[in-house]
Parts: structure tokens; sequence; C-alpha cells
């Protein structure tokens, strides 16, 4: 007999079938016996009577968590969850829990468990529907990106994470013996995705770890991550970069909202605002004026801390009904050599950050394509040695002006559900002290 | 102006129209000097005329591979390539090359440039429209592959690179200092498909990064490489994983063939077939039969070594007239230890090997999801310590039947397009000597 998925009960009312998953709940009321299963489509109230003798005995003393197979009738039952309840003919125990469970499932216990017990088992704290539901989301935000990429001729690469040289800063960077020599961890796949614009490949985007070997701590940090990166050639500015940011996000929280926009305001009483374009700009300078004007303490110019980043994002809630603004103008000191340099203000790069609900979530910028420019600023920033003569070759035999742009989906999911932390939206976190499961 | 394609030039004829690319060839004759422009869509003929002197001056003397802006008119000629030519109003060079081209591009010279010094220079190698549409297949694998998944209610997962401890075996094992501590980069996502099996998300898939520190040469090995992987719950056997794999490789490969079936067949010459459903299966035993009365040289009992895999292929495209064939019931001993052993024949192993075309580009098992049997499998194979605790207790609170199957999509590739190695279908490929660029 097929497998029917637990959300399809309800269309089989008075047939016979076969449904598989998790025990949720056991409720056992002596000449009956009422099971929650759990399979990753939803949950369903299974009724096993004493006098069905084998089914009632393959559930007796059956732990919570455990995997069952069971056949039943369908049947319509208005106290059940769903409306919808199966009275078991047949049970098949498939895998049986070990009846200590370390971490509640089911239970709606006030405040969870805490976040490190819950990460020390993240297999078992993803049982909960409302954690699986953070991934079926990624896995649409995914589609619905990478459906926007190919309608718009963007090719995909699969560039090295294992590199000779650190692609962004010194910093920050694992280092490796690689056979007789060393070998470093990519930071992004910033030389690759401009190798590719060397090469002509126009578009690209690319979905991969990027590693960071930060002592950080914080809710918006992991030493390990996915980036959703992307590079375009022939533009104008990194105006451009940002129109094509800004035209794929909205595309990309549409079809969220479309497919996830109950269970995500169900869940976690979000509701999605796909945003409009074009998304707020500000220049670095006027975000200091505002912020100056809301009396937000500030730490430094040119540069906006989080605790700014926030302010300034929530003023653009408040101003401008809008939950992402860019900002641009950042001076050449903080941002990477290859930043282009504005054309009349030759202290401000040609770069953007995107807030979206007060942290950044993304850094782009037009890079430098011009040979001679781009090696006078690495040498500026003492940035020399073979590695980046390496990379400087890229620009030697005809290369378009491109920019491009690096996103984190973990902090993107962490605003679009609202939640306290990459921890949460990371399938499995790595930080500083954690590197298991 | 808006910029044209170079591939809709041809629906543009009689208007001004902007076009932007490389220079794949320059052909002077004094009064006139025509161009080829070559875009990541195609090629097109320019033609400057000397009365237009600003164009003419723009051009003189500019290298090859020079990346151009032309605005001008688009016209029938039968004599250019394609049908159609823009005679250049005006032209803006956007980035001057070098003229010394360390590898040719446009030239056809007989053989091509030796491997290692195309892939020094990779970029430029990559120019090639030849090259290109490698990974413009590549592209349209994944999105067909990610489709069919999508179709068939499979999540996505990103899992970590960086582990406490090796997934498949402690040989070709990358090292590095993480914090105060040891990490290994993954061989391979099985650990994290297992536990996403043990944490109810019943389908998943996971495309990313894998390491292998192998001294191998061979055309089929990299020391990092793109994996395709799949993982399945509520299986009867390592059955319902090949019927998976196989439903989707034919969807695959159609979706490529629709695409790309005309450009693959004059560029590489390959008649892309689109394999049968089901695909043959032979079991070792029946292989090596096959191999003796094939008198094919057989290195030893329960495996197969590349020769004896190439032969078995052949014969199966010769007698069966199929590409594919599945290879069954591995010995246990030359099996990871997770892999399940088969309920009868206990030495046996429900796992399995794909080959296309005469290599090995899958293998995939039903995995050990009984607690106790598993850890007795672990412990047979010497695995133990703090590592091996921490993956098995992902079984010991219920955890469905289930198995999957990791392939590589280089290889895939390279039979597809009938190419020599994978560093050809890897974007930028890595091995023992070769970490650049």
């Amino acid at each position: 007999m097929k497998r029917t998925k637990i959300k399809a009960i309800k269309k089989k009312v008075g047939e016979k079938l076969k449904i598989l998953g998790w025990i949720h709940t056991i409720r056992d009321l002596g000449s009956i016996r009422f099971l929650i299963l759990r399979d990753i489509s939803g949950i369903v109230q299974v009724v096993i009577l004493k006098k069905n003798s084998t089914a009632y005995k393959a559930t007796s003393g059956l732990s919570q968590e455990s995997v069952v197979e069971i056949i039943g009738k369908a049947k319509e039952e208005k106290q059940a969850p769903g409306g919808v309840e199966v009275e078991a003919a047949e049970v098949k125990v498939l895998s049986k829990s070990d009846p200590e469970l370390p971490i509640p499932i089911a239970e709606k216990t006030k405040g969870e468990t805490s976040q490190e017990k819950r990460m020390d088992w993240r297999w078992l704290d993803l049982r909960k529907p409302k954690k699986q539901l953070i991934f079926k989301v990624w896995t649409e935000m995914e589609r619905a990106m990478r459906e926007y990429f190919l309608k718009h001729d963007f090719l995909q690469i699969h560039s090295p994470k294992l590199m000779s040289a650190p692609s962004e800063s010194g910093a920050e960077l694992f280092e490796l013996p690689y056979f007789k020599r060393k070998a470093y961890l990519a930071q992004s796949p910033q030389f690759y995705k401009q190798m590719a614009m060397a090469a002509g490949f126009e578009k690209v985007f690319e979905i991969g770890p990027v590693f960071r070997a930060e002592p950080s701590f914080t809710s918006r940090h992991s030493t390990e991550f996915t980036g959703y990166d992307f590079e375009i050639s022939f533009i104008e500015s990194h105006e451009d970069v940002m129109r094509e940011a800004e035209q794929m996000l909205a595309y990309v929280i549409q079809a969220v909202k479309d497919k996830y926009g109950r269970a995500i305001a169900k869940e976690y009483q979000r509701e999605i605002q796909v945003p409009t374009v074009p998304f707020p700009r500000v220049t670095m300078q006027e975000a200091k004026k505002i912020l100056k004007e809301q009396k937000v303490k500030q730490e430094k110019s040119g540069d906006l801390n989080p605790g700014e980043e926030k302010a300034l994002s929530n003023y653009f809630l408040k101003e401008k009904k809008h939950e992402f603004v860019f900002v641009t103008e950042y001076p050449v000191g903080i941002r990477p050599f290859y930043h282009m340099r504005d054309e009349k203000r030759p202290k401000i790069t040609k770069s953007f950050d995107l807030l979206w609900n007060g942290i950044e979530i993304a850094t782009g910028s037009q890079r430098e394509h011009r040979y001679e420019v781009l090696k006078k600023q690495a040498e500026e920033n003492n940035i020399g040695g073979e590695s980046i003569q390496h990379y400087l070759k890229f620009f030697k035999y005809g290369c378009p002006p491109h920019g491009g742009i690096g996103m984190g989906p973990a902090r993107m999911l962490m605003k679009l559900l609202k939640l306290a932390s990459v921890r949460e939206s990371s399938f499995v976190y790595r930080g500083v002290k954690r590197i298991t499961p």
C-alpha cells in the first residue's frame, strides 16, 4: 500500500490508508489509546482500540518519538486536530525511541529549553514543526532566488573553497596544511566571481559555504555560513547592483509569502511584508545626520555600528514604512581595496550595505576592473605578494566593468521569521565553541 | 540605450542598437575594419569604416580580447556569421587587453594548448564558447535536478563543512586548527543527511563542496569537488534509492537535451541519450561472471577497478543499449560501516554503485538505522571514540529506515559532454599540485 502523507488524510475520509511518522504524544485511557502521529506534513490523531489486540500490544509501552507505520481507516472526528482521525488496524514499529528524551519535543513548556542544550540535540529540536518550517522556507527562498537568476540569464558557478591566498583580508582566516604547502578556506567567492567576469560569463551566482575564523559570539555571526553571491558585468555603477538585488529580494519575499505566509503568521506571528521597489537609499553622511537628529550614540564617522544600523533601520521603517534601506558612500578606509572609488570624490567608494529590519544582510559594490588602478589600490593597502599578482592577472586581458553582492541567507531568514539568532536559522550552526554535532 | 545581446541582433535588422563584448578577432583591410565581437550569447561581425573617423580611431591598435561597447546599425549580410552584421557608429573601449595573450582564444589551432597551461589561465580558456557551454549545461543540469527534487517534496539543507570528526574514513582527510582544537573538512554530507532523517525531514538534498585529501592524479579525481547528495526516509531497501536516482537522472538528462542538445552535438559531437527507466542492474557476482566471459583482467573479487568498470559499462552499452548500469551487492568489507547488510546474507551490503559510460558517478545504500546494529558494525570496523558516539546518538530517539546517494556532477558532465577529465568540467579544478588560480 502506498503511503499517505498526513496532510492528505482529510481528502481520503472513509478509505483505508497507510501513514508513517513519529509518535508525537500518547494518551492511554485503558480501553482506548490515542496517539498523535507526526510526519513532515502535519499531525493526526490515531485511535487504537484495546479490542484490536495486535495493534494494542504493538503500542504498549512504546515511547514518544518512536517511529511507526500505521494502517487504518480515516474517519471524520470533529474533536481531533484537523477534523479527522485514523482508526488503526495494524501497527508496525519501525524504530523505538529511548524513553528518556534529552529535550522535550511535543510539550509546550513555558520558555524553551536553553539554546545550548537544544543545539547539542539539534536533530531533536528540528523535529518541532515550528523549526521544520524554517527549512521549508529556506528551500522556497532559494528556489525563488534561483528562479529569478535563471530568468535573468545568470550562470551558476561552484568555486573552490580551498585557496592559495586569502580572498578578503588576512584576518579571520582558517589555514590548513595542503600536501606540501598551505591552503586557506575561502572567506567569500569574491575572487572567483570576478574571475567569472573576466571569463566572460557576464552574470553569475554562487550559493555555498564561506568561512570566517572570527572570535565573535553575537547572534549574527558564525564561523561557517551559507553565502548567496552574485556578480554582474557591464554595469554603469553600484546602483545597477542595488537594482538587481532589490528586484531579486522582492521576488523572493513574494514567493515565500505566497507559499508560507499563513504558516509563518501562525507559527511566528510575523506578517511578511513584500518590499516595494526601489528600496530607500541613504548616503553615509545623511545616515549620520539622521542618527544625530535621533540622538543615537555614534561610535565613529564613516561607519555604522550594530546599534546605529538598528536605529537607522527603525527610522526608515517608521518614516518610509520600509523594512529595507541601502546605505551608500562608505569611505575608502573601511572597504576592501577592490571596491571602486567615486570618480569625483576619491575618498568615497562605490559600495553599499543593505540593512533589513536592523541588521546588515548584504554588502556590495562596483569592483575596480582597471588593472593599473587596482594594482595601485592594492599597494596602498599593503596587499602584495604572489597571491595578489595572480588575482591582478584577471584584469589584464580585457575585463568588463562589473559589480556584485554577498548576502547571508541565515541572517535573511532570521529577519524573515523574527528569530533571535542565526543559531536558529542555520541547519547546523558553527561558532568558536560549537563544532558539534 | 539598452544593450542588445548578440544572439538577439537578427531580430533587430534595420535598427540602431548597442552591443557589448570582447573582440574575438580583428581583420584590417585599410579602408574597412572587421571585428568579430563575442558576448555570452554568441558572435557577430562588426564593420568599421575608415570614413567614420572616431570609431576608426578608437579601434586602431586595439588588441584582441579588449572589451568594447559598440553602437551601430544591424544589417543583413549573408557573408557574415549568422547572416547579420553591425555597422559601427560609435565605439567605446571599456577595457584594453595586453596584446600578448598567454593562450590563444579565437584561433583554431591543431590540438589545444596544454591542459596545465590552460588551467594556469583558466579564465582565458573559459572565454571559448565551447568551454562556456559546459557551465551553461551545468546550470541547466542543476536547475532540472532541483526541479525534480522540489516536485517530489524534498527539502534542501546546507550542512557544515567543518566537522569535529571524520564523516567517512580517517584517510583522505584535511585537518585544520580550529580555535583551541582540531577540525576536519567534510568528505561528504553523509552524517548531516542522516541527521536530517533523524530530524524528520524525510527527504533532503544537498549541493555543496566535499573535500578529499587524496594523492590521486587520475582524470576522475579532485581534492575538492561539488557533491550532489540526497537522502530519503521510509524506504524498503536500497532499491528505493536506485529508483529515485534513475528517475531523477532521466528527468535531468531530458532537460539538458531539450535545452542544449543541439549545441552539444555541434560543439562536442555527442548525441545526448535520454536513458530509459529502469536502468539495468547487475549484482557484483553477475558482473564478475560477465567480465570473465569478456576476458577482462580482474584484480580482486568483490570490487571493480576502473578497467573493470569500463568493460562492464561497455558490455551494457552493447548488449542493452544503455549508458547506465547499477552494480549491487557489494561485500561488507569494502563498504562503510553504516551501509545496511542484507537480511539473509550478512556479508552483502544493501548498496550500489552507478556507472555511466565507464565510470562510477554515484554510490548509494540503505543505511543502518538500528542503534544497536549500527554500534556493533562501527565496533567491528574499529571506529570508536567520542566522534562516533555523537553520530550514534542520531539513531537513539526514533529514526526511520532511510538511504541515499552521493553523486559527482563534474564526472556526470564529463560523461555528458565526453570531456577528457574532471579538470575540464570543474569551474576551477583542485588537485594535489593545483591550488591556483
